[in-house]
């Protein structure tokens, strides 16, 4: 997708060899006009399938996630990181163990939005190492809905998780996908 | 709004005569469409306004406040609640306590996204006790920013945030205005 790579190239920040901060138009401050251009590409990219919900996590998928919903006409669910005051019985969970903050966090999502006749597209901002994801995955497993795709804003491909999410036979669809990160420089595949 | 207020007499679940769970349309399940209309509904109320950012909280204040946001064209930043691994540098922080929860979270937005040339609407799903939108008015005066407005989805007008709130003399609108929950029954005022 151009006009991400392009904003990518302008606005974000290398970090180190393996984190991107795009903090300036994605995961802190959103530009909502690009959202809705990735929310029209991943309706594209996915238009031959009939998808019933869009899932994510909070925080960084919501806004991806849910212009995608918008474009599908189907409601997003966002699984909660954080104890609700409102999520609280018949709950769905997957511990989740990130690599790059070196800490277990659970997903959790209610029994109540999701069930076996649903039709799965997992949105995220990332795919690293596919942690995530794969959380999301467990946590649609348990209810039996069908996961039709993944949909990620960028893609590392120097980190595991696509051949990890691979394993699934599941499509995946990345809008910019990133093959290095070093020397401070931002290189594309594709 | 009349659509907001139907959905939530069909969908909302009183669960005590404080807590409204909107968990199935606003803050876990999201509807999409109902969120486009509440962005255009925010833009109408706060059309006067030469707004330069939107300005919420992880992660329920995303999906209006991304919506509003492209009403205006401007961009809008989410504050954090959790440490994020490239959110570290040059942060403005206000620690909010929560009575619901009862307990203290902080709230964190990079200096490099907000300054005083800027004019913001703080954009949240709920007013109850006001805790969250006082940090979010901490972070902005720490940069010297001006505050057009507050707007929520919804307001319990039986919790101290609206009075609180006036003490600014900054504009509050709120889309639903819930005067009672108790004995499980739902009532507007207007």
């Amino acid at each position: 997708m151009e006009l991400l790579k392009k904003t990518i190239l302008e606005k974000g920040i290398v970090l180190s060899d393996s984190i991107l901060k795009v903090d300036s138009f994605i995961n802190h401050q959103v530009n909502p006009v690009l959202m809705r251009e990735i929310g029209k590409e991943f309706k594209k990219l996915f238009s031959h399938v009939k998808i019933t919900k869009v899932l994510t996590a909070e925080s960084s998928g919501i806004a991806p996630a849910l212009m995608t919903a918008l474009e599908f006409g189907v409601d997003l669910i966002f699984a909660r990181k954080r104890q609700s005051l409102t999520l609280k019985d018949d709950l769905l969970t997957a511990e989740v163990f990130s690599f790059t903050k070196q800490e277990v966090t659970t997903l959790t999502v209610s029994r109540q939005h999701i069930d076996r006749s649903d039709v799965v597209l997992l949105i995220d901002d990332f795919l690293a190492n596919g942690e995530v994801a794969g959380g999301l995955v467990k946590v649609s497993e348990q209810v039996g809905a069908k996961i039709a795709g993944f949909g990620f804003v960028i893609e590392k491909t120097f980190q595991k998780g696509r051949a990890m999410l691979e394993k699934t036979g599941i499509a995946i669809e990345s809008l910019a996908r990133i093959s290095s990160l070093a020397n401070g420089k931002i290189t594309f595949i594709d």
